[in-house]
């Protein structure tokens, strides 16, 4: 059933089928990707109200309908995918490969297993797929921005979180031993818990210091995540400020200034044409 | 009543009229955009008051006369304004058209329907005339500068609220298949609603993660808003340094480009010097 | 007793005492600044010590006398600037002779009404007089960096704070209606006390969203708290960055370049001499 | 037993020992490094694990049998560092000497002292040595960098504590009088804690106002906080930028200095071409 032969043509149909499915640029393509996008959105809406007690409770039937629909739908599209593709098992293997199997198995599980109730959750890793679609369609330049920038701070982004889970790990067994069971502070790893609900500007108030030098603590913890808010904020600004001014760096062939703008069609130090 | 001849000068007392209403610079129209001003909040802080039980109580009769007052002064400028414009029906169908009628509106239902009381929160829409009076008087340039940088900003901020929106429903879904309905997660969209509130570093403490699972994926998804709440800080810092320097707008001789830098000697549109 | 000749010298001794109150670079201002500003510090750590019940049961004469004290010594040097100043009466009217004397005043009232025991907290204001004292040390130049920066943000902050103002009127009385005076939003007021909570991310918990409608209400304002957060961030970041590179601001003599770093020595464009 | 000599050559072992230990570059040394940072991680875990109260009513002699082993190969450690340096006292003073100390003091003071179950927190300082291994392989320069930015604005971070400081004094004093008692505010230094809790956005809800006129003055300390935040913030990312832009140090041929903009053709110390 799987074509497995690298180099040979597809037959007309199966390239076809990977036109509408893989590319986003066709009028059909375009038209599947918008169907398939609004039907992963509506198959989580049924899988959140099914989580309500009182709407589970009136439409309960209607909504495992609707689930059990939306799976056979995608299992559909997921054998689609299979056949339609040149190297169907790098496909199978792929990031999205593996998130559109999941994103079916849960439903069929529930058959045979009955505390699968517990699975639906992965189903949700569909909305992913939002952002392929997204992409496909070349919609979101800017999505890839963000992401270029995130990535090359990501050293420094390591260096902060481990900085980060340090200083929460010695917050936490400091409070533990000022504060103590009788206060909230259960154990360490709750005490981590509280330092990184504080440290985060988060603040439940679930646990919250008792003793006046617990308050002291956590007064200083707070001043301390001030700065360390600071950090990523900073991090992040400095790497998209930088991802912008490098989009542009066509170099004037005359003077060989370089900081001209994307829109700019003459160099605008010595007027010379770009 | 209504002209909607285009081209025909209006007769002189409309042209007057208009000029008090709608024009901030001359004398007369200054005072009127004062008054009006004043007027607004006014009719808001009374609205305020009136929900105030105590207040209510003690002066409910007055707090009702005079938001009829208000009401009745409000009216007649609406009227004022769809007679001196050129084009009422354009007017009446602008932004600040429809909300200046909102405005009025609720007072008069309260008449036939008595439980247009909820009907009066409308009222605060007239809030944002504020904002059209000191446009008007070109007081508030900055504002046009802000909006500007968000504006330029909006699809990475489509891009950030997608990724906010999809992480806080597979967060939430998680959550509430690990905390339950025993411990405050009631059913997914409330999870969600603890996604948004933890993310966002919010923190009310009303639904909080009791299980050490709960409480370790919370602290996981605390560590994630702190990277988060970074990006939209960096884009908008970005864009206002970058209005910022595009503020000095010297304008082209020979094609009236108008958005050069700083250290531009050229035109970067034409390549004439500037 | 107060000497109103602008522009005769002043006898030997006012110079003196005018240089070590009022001066910082001679030994014996230096001196008597750090001697104040340890006064004053103590002083407030003994209104601070007064307010805690137990340590008030305990040492409250010792605490009162102390008070006292330093009453009788800020009063004795409260005179003694009055007299070493040329123009004691533009001193008095001054900010900071203002604040000289409201840190007196509370504790003298405290013997003919009884109940001055809430004007305590006026005495606080002396702490201000720190700042003035570093100030005059030239110890902290960065201050007047900081204080310039957010003064030139002033405008951009005024119409942000009054969006901000408007913004959580409207929601505050939105989630009145919405939520209602059973789930704790029982006036306008109060509810926009929540949404101001809610928006600036503090979220006490004190007040939240009960019903399903309210808490898509509320996590909209969260998302929304999002970007609003980012703006005075960003107007401070970039008015701090203009802040530093408009520091240094020396033209070159020979190529007029002007970018130069604080510590250059020669024009880094041509080389010549700056 | 400590060789106090400085200029003389190390004895081989001695030497082989110090290349294992305090060097990263050899095989060997890179892989004592990661045996010690997982040795590290690992007891810090048996101690976090012993503080939650299950797991030490079913594990307790076990974690306590491992802590004892960990601190023994930790003691071995710590004299194999004494004899392989050259100068013992220098190390032993060092911050990481004595880091490396009071990592295994607390152990063998709970033979004596009952009590000294409170110490346990101090071998949590045994964590920051994973910094230290990291840099050792040059594994994170970007430490380095941020660890520079936040020293360049240290300055700017006093000023900024310090009106913080006085701002939150007074703010709780003012609390303290307006609320009372009787809602929370039981102290000075309590509604100092409330407000450092409220400015920085933290928000447990433990305290917060129930007056009016309380809420008025929490609204406008949240107001506050909206800008105050936005300080930090906008001083790391301005030295982070700043740190970015003159990484790239080029140094002077003729001088030596290196601290030149990326666009620099002349040394702006001497004058002399780069």
């Amino acid at each position: 059933m799987i074509d497995q032969r690298s180099n040979k043509p597809l037959t007309p149909w199966r390239r076809m089928t990977h036109d509408i499915i893989f590319e986003a640029e066709t009028p059909a393509g375009r038209a599947f990707d918008i169907v398939l996008l609004i039907s992963i959105s509506l198959s989580v809406f049924v899988v959140i109200l099914d989580s309500v007690a009182s709407i589970r409770a009136a439409y309960g039937p209607l909504l495992d309908a609707l689930e059990w629909f939306f799976t056979l739908v995608f299992t559909v599209e997921y054998a689609m995918r299979l056949i339609s593709v040149r190297h169907p098992l790098r496909y199978a293997r792929s990031f999205f490969g593996v998130v559109d199997l999941l994103a079916i198995i849960p439903t069929y599980l529930s058959l045979f297993i009955l505390g699968s109730h517990y699975l639906i959750v992965v189903r949700l890793l569909r909305l992913l797929r939002i952002f392929r679609i997204l992409k496909l369609a070349e919609y979101l330049r800017e999505a890839k921005m963000l992401r270029r920038a995130l990535r090359s701070s990501q050293r420094k982004i390591s260096v902060f979180l481990l900085t980060i889970i340090t200083l929460t790990v010695i917050i936490g067994a400091m409070m533990y031993v000022i504060e103590g069971e009788a206060n909230g502070f259960t154990d360490i790893p709750t005490s981590i818990y509280w330092a990184i609900v504080t440290l985060s500007t988060v603040g439940y108030g679930d646990i919250s210091p008792k003793t006046p030098l617990g308050q002291m603590v956590a007064a200083i913890v707070m001043l301390l995540g001030y700065g360390i808010i600071a950090v990523p904020t900073g991090i992040v600004t400095v790497e998209l400020s930088r991802a912008r001014t490098s989009v542009s760096t066509r170099a004037c062939q005359s003077c060989g200034g370089a900081d001209h703008d994307d829109d700019a069609l003459y160099c605008k130090h010595c007027g010379e044409k770009l």
